[in-house]
């Protein structure tokens, strides 16, 4: 079924998961078109992000937002168009960057909304190397990294949209970058297409000994986005007065228990200490406010004369989105992914 | 056995320990007292300071500072006076801060060492107000802290010397600070002496439950000292965009192996992220090497006009250094602990 004039469909959020969501997760509820009121304008979803953050919004317990109420739709960040409009700033036909979700329409105020004007060249890298993903990687890398030419950085999901502008920024920057990816085809597109210096295959049997191979003079800056035995991995290699920008720990994200022992935390906190390591962690909306003009400035640059290259897995019709989602979770994607709310 | 002037003391490491240093660790050797040559000044040792780190450098890894070799003195930061001179700079009678360690004397060629003058008024503090324990607390509260007036500051050690300082500083910059202490008669010290506004018994049956309701408003600034069942209680009262200056671990100096799982690392990986904390090691003078006439000013002046209070254990006699160490370890001291070479 795909997006019609008269009918909202809406992925809402069954039941919360246990583990890696299934099938009673998820499901497709349909309703009439809401209606906009004074003062409100209709907007028609075109394409959803699925990210991995998603994920931790489906429990039932306050993370850095509110989870998703049972029966409600999955949240999510949005471009859109406008169908009808009584709202100042924003006319028919105007593409917009929203939060609006999991379905095909939504009613808004227009708070928190983004014009993007009648014509944007890429409307949904509002969502990927120019929204959240993009912000995310510029913010960390260069805000709380500071990298130094010279240096190197090393980010896991290498060819996902954070991973992969972190590895090209870091090349901008004069350092050696150092990618891990799942796989030999996604390593080869970090070196090959991205300029990565290396991208180490994170299911290698020999993984810890490549990437000690691949940092000969250790690592200066990780971008964390992944965990678990990635980040154990790295750990022994930081440098004295390394720094680990901290967006994502997606390996754990469905895990259920605590994994066993014995309880390596103290471990960690011990090699912070004698290596004087900075670790923080940032949700970059909260982390960074006021830096979006400026990253908007510079990332159009470098997407402009070719310094950036950007990559979109794109998934048509929204009913694919809960499968899109998990193969997420686990790595199957190949670069940024979002659905494109109508297959047809 | 006391100082003399014609043998030299040294505690020696006799045997790496494993746990808990015990009988076997240390020795006191003699042997005559050396003779400095052209270019050199001969030191005697006035007051050995005993510190925490010192464990870390009993264990055959390399941690931020080279292990002690068997058979060589133990390392440590000294107050000494210059017996003979031919150092420029350095007269005979002069006081000294110097890193000679456990012994009554040494030879030096000025390197490294600071004249303090012929008449300090507190020679010893220069081991700890003073020096890295003062400076410690400087440093990690104002430089990585970033404390601001009506925020709530937690330091664990809370009559140490640096746990001491770093919650009269947060007094001094308006801050509510909480201390957390092994026994009430170092919690009340604390609270009546230091001005702490809480300061709780880390040994209390309900611990976890005294420390929430000490601080009403969540935890800002976390100095970090001890890890551990410390650092467990305190990670779920974090607030967002907390910062965690992370100077030392001594629970963990004597451990033998990791403890016991689950293993919660990745789950306080999780909690720096969802809160957006920053974690930062630091060893002072690695870190902040250019601080210091700021902090020796700003610090004079505050103990001259009351802000800052300091209480000193003096141990006399170099040979019960190591009892000593090994009370500083299990928190058995009250203050900084300061050695007097000499027990006569």
């Amino acid at each position: 079924m795909t997006q019609l004039t008269d009918t909202n469909r809406q992925i809402v959020l069954a039941k919360r998961p246990v583990g890696a969501p299934n099938a009673d997760t998820l499901r497709l509820d349909t309703s009439d078109v809401p209606v906009a009121g004074a003062g409100e304008m209709l907007l028609r979803i075109e394409y959803l992000s699925l990210d991995p953050y998603m994920r931790g919004r489906m429990n039932d317990s306050k993370s850095y937002a509110d989870p998703v109420a049972i029966g409600s739709p999955m949240v999510g960040g949005t471009v859109a168009r406008v169908v009808t409009s009584d709202v100042k700033g924003f006319a028919v036909g105007d593409w917009v960057l929203s939060f609006s979700g999991w379905q095909d329409y939504a009613v808004s105020d227009g708070v928190g909304v983004t014009n993007m004007g009648t014509d944007p060249a890429h409307p949904s890298w509002a969502l990927g190397i120019m929204g959240m993903p993009g912000f995310t990687a510029y913010c960390g890398l260069l805000l709380i990294g500071e990298p130094k030419a010279g240096e190197t950085v090393v980010t896991a999901a290498a060819t996902g949209p954070v991973g992969a502008t972190v590895g090209q920024i870091a090349k901008i920057k004069g350092c050696r970058a150092v990618g891990i990816a799942g796989g030999a085809e996604k390593c080869a597109h970090a070196v090959n297409e991205l300029g990565f210096d290396a991208c180490i295959d994170r299911n290698a049997p020999d993984f810890d000994a490549q990437l000690k191979a691949a940092c000969p003079d250790g690592i200066d800056v990780y971008f964390e986005n992944v965990g678990g035995a990635v980040f154990a991995a790295v750990l022994p290699l930081l440098n004295p007065f390394a720094r680990v920008p901290l967006c994502g720990l997606v390996s754990q994200y469905n895990a259920t228990s605590l994994p066993e022992g014995p309880d390596r935390s103290g471990a960690i906190l011990g090699a912070f200490l004698v290596k004087k390591v900075k670790v923080e962690g940032f949700i970059v909306w909260d982390s960074f406010p006021s830096q979006y003009p400026e990253f908007a400035k510079e990332m159009t640059g470098w997407i402009e004369t070719g310094k950036i290259k950007y990559r979109e897995q794109v998934i048509e019709g929204l009913e694919y989105a809960p499968d899109a989602f998990n193969g997420l979770l686990e790595g199957r994607n190949f670069g940024k992914v979002v659905v494109k709310v109508s297959n047809s």
